[in-house]
């Protein structure tokens, strides 16, 4: 991981430090519930961690459209919480649908408090953001999460449907992606471009930033399944591989593959047959065909379209900032 | 089951009869999704019918406040679409959560097309839910659905909470079962009188004819579950029993019973420790403590409290019709 560039993440939430402090508090609040089992579970994932990025996405693009809050004004902050519950939401539906056992390097909720109370609370989490929103009180931004959150799900299913038949194309697992992350990358920016009421041509290149830096972030994620160790990546390795899950490496592994290769292939994807070894042996055969180099330069072309969307703000620190955030998303895997 | 009664329910929905077939068009065109599966197991749903009550409140609801559709003026249908796929979504999770195998007496969706498939169509329909209530634009019909569904999860999660545990009072109880069912049925009520754009003592009255019924409905459904027989409950008799679900029927027989049936709930429902013949005993301390008559008792009272709120309407079929389903409730167990 090159620190020039995730120092570019860093400096983005440290910009917006005082936004996303307001944005933490109001998780917090609005996760809360009489029946203690969900503000646990809730714990649970704050206390995980992870980036914020989604949130950090509409909190930059409210900043970058000229949103200027007030005391009274923090529709950006309440608008980034709701984005920050749908994610949360469907991190807790896929651990499930997955098994996984850990998230972010600690143990998943399914894990801690089983899968019922994941289904549950992430349901719960679903409704409060669609609260958050009607408080809001645009249409027009309930319907673009409203809309997100279908694709999302959808996005879901077709991954499912796709799971262990190497027959996909590139195009369906694009299509995957593109529902499963960077609907709701898109989502995030642009309802930032919404609260600051401004032009549509600023709403859509906003849209277009989070859908690019979307699909870059969830390429380079997939690569990085085959790439990265644990601690890293604060996920189980080989996990889509365990799962024959779909994804680019294994496309790309595939379709450049010997016939030999691809009888493997189609016993520990397709057939699901896998011994303790396999996982080497496809790390092997993925290094030796370049499918995760073919993954990441796909990723590139994503986040340099993801900056070039950017181009008709007026130079700025925080247009440089998101701009390079894209680049890293990229570079963490090289 | 009392013919009579039920016959209110059948006049209930052939009096909305143009509603209601307007409203399975409605369910039809907006589960559709260019992801198969989708629509493959949403049809599965439909195809296993249900009473759609919760539609046919919305639906009512409308009609009793003076609504008068038109071509382009069908905001009941749409929201009582919407109602009943917030329901379809919570029950695809709820027989997840349960690992039920059977719903409305055919195969559950689970059960045929997997946990996870059911997870995430549930989302789906959930979040099409949202894109009706946005294309509605009432931010009044918004607040109220969007918080009876966090209502909801949150019962379902204080349901989860109370499994196996005998020291749960009966305030739990029914705290529960406001959750899980009387919340929909109140707002489903409650939309309904909103689009008639009608005085709040209106909206209120629904609301509390709605919760009551839902009320009496679930408490009687508690019952059935220990009382009915599997062809007409269209589920698995003594489901219930067996996850150590803690419901009215249960919680009365233990207050009731003796030391010795004590030692039995515990083993059974706290250890979940039981055997085939068991469910024989449970039912037979259900009977000698009278238990389901103290649940059927407790349901009529909110039944006659369902037909009390709607007094404030003139006299009417339609409101002839909804009292007369509020008795039906009880009745069919009776």
């Amino acid at each position: 991981m090159a620190d020039g560039t995730e120092a570019a993440l860093r400096e983005l939430s440290d910009y917006l430090g005082d936004d996303m402090a307001a944005c933490n508090r109001a998780i917090v609040e609005r996760m809360d519930s009489p029946v203690a089992l969900i503000p646990q579970l809730a714990a649970h994932l704050v206390a995980a961690g992870g980036k914020r990025l989604r949130p950090l996405l509409t909190l930059a693009s409210a900043r970058l459209c000229g949103y200027e809050p007030g005391p009274a004004r923090q529709r950006h902050v309440s608008l980034a919480a709701c984005v920050e519950f749908i994610h949360t939401a469907t991190l807790l539906h896929d651990d499930v649908v997955d098994d996984s056992l850990l998230r972010r390097g600690l143990a998943s909720a399914n894990a801690v408090f089983g899968n019922k109370a994941s289904v549950l609370v992430g349901d719960f989490l679903f409704a409060r953001s669609f609260q958050l929103m009607t408080d809001d009180g645009s249409l027009k931004v309930m319907a673009i999460l409203s809309s997100a959150s279908a694709t999302i799900a959808e996005g879901e299913v077709l991954q499912m449907s796709t799971q262990n038949d190497l027959s996909t194309s590139v195009e369906q697992y694009l299509e995957v992606i593109h529902g499963k992350t960077a609907a709701l990358f898109a989502a995030a920016c642009r309802v930032g471009a919404v609260v600051a009421d401004r032009p549509e041509a600023e709403e859509l290149a906003l849209e277009s930033y989070g859908t690019n830096l979307g699909m870059a972030f969830q390429l380079v994620d997939d690569a990085l399944d085959y790439a990265a160790d644990q601690a890293i990546l604060g996920k189980t390795v080989g996990d889509d591989f365990r799962e024959g899950k779909i994804t680019l490496p294994i496309l790309a592994a595939y379709a450049a593959g010997s016939d030999e290769d691809r009888i493997f292939w189609r016993r520990v994807i397709e057939d699901s047959e896998q011994s303790p070894e396999d996982l080497d042996r496809a790390l092997s055969l993925i290094e030796s065909t370049d499918a995760i180099e073919t993954t990441l330069n796909r990723a590139a072309v994503y986040a340099q379209a993801a900056r070039d969307a950017l181009e008709i703000f007026p130079e700025s620190r925080l247009r440089r900032l998101l701009q390079d955030t894209a680049g890293y998303t990229v570079s963490r895997a090289r």
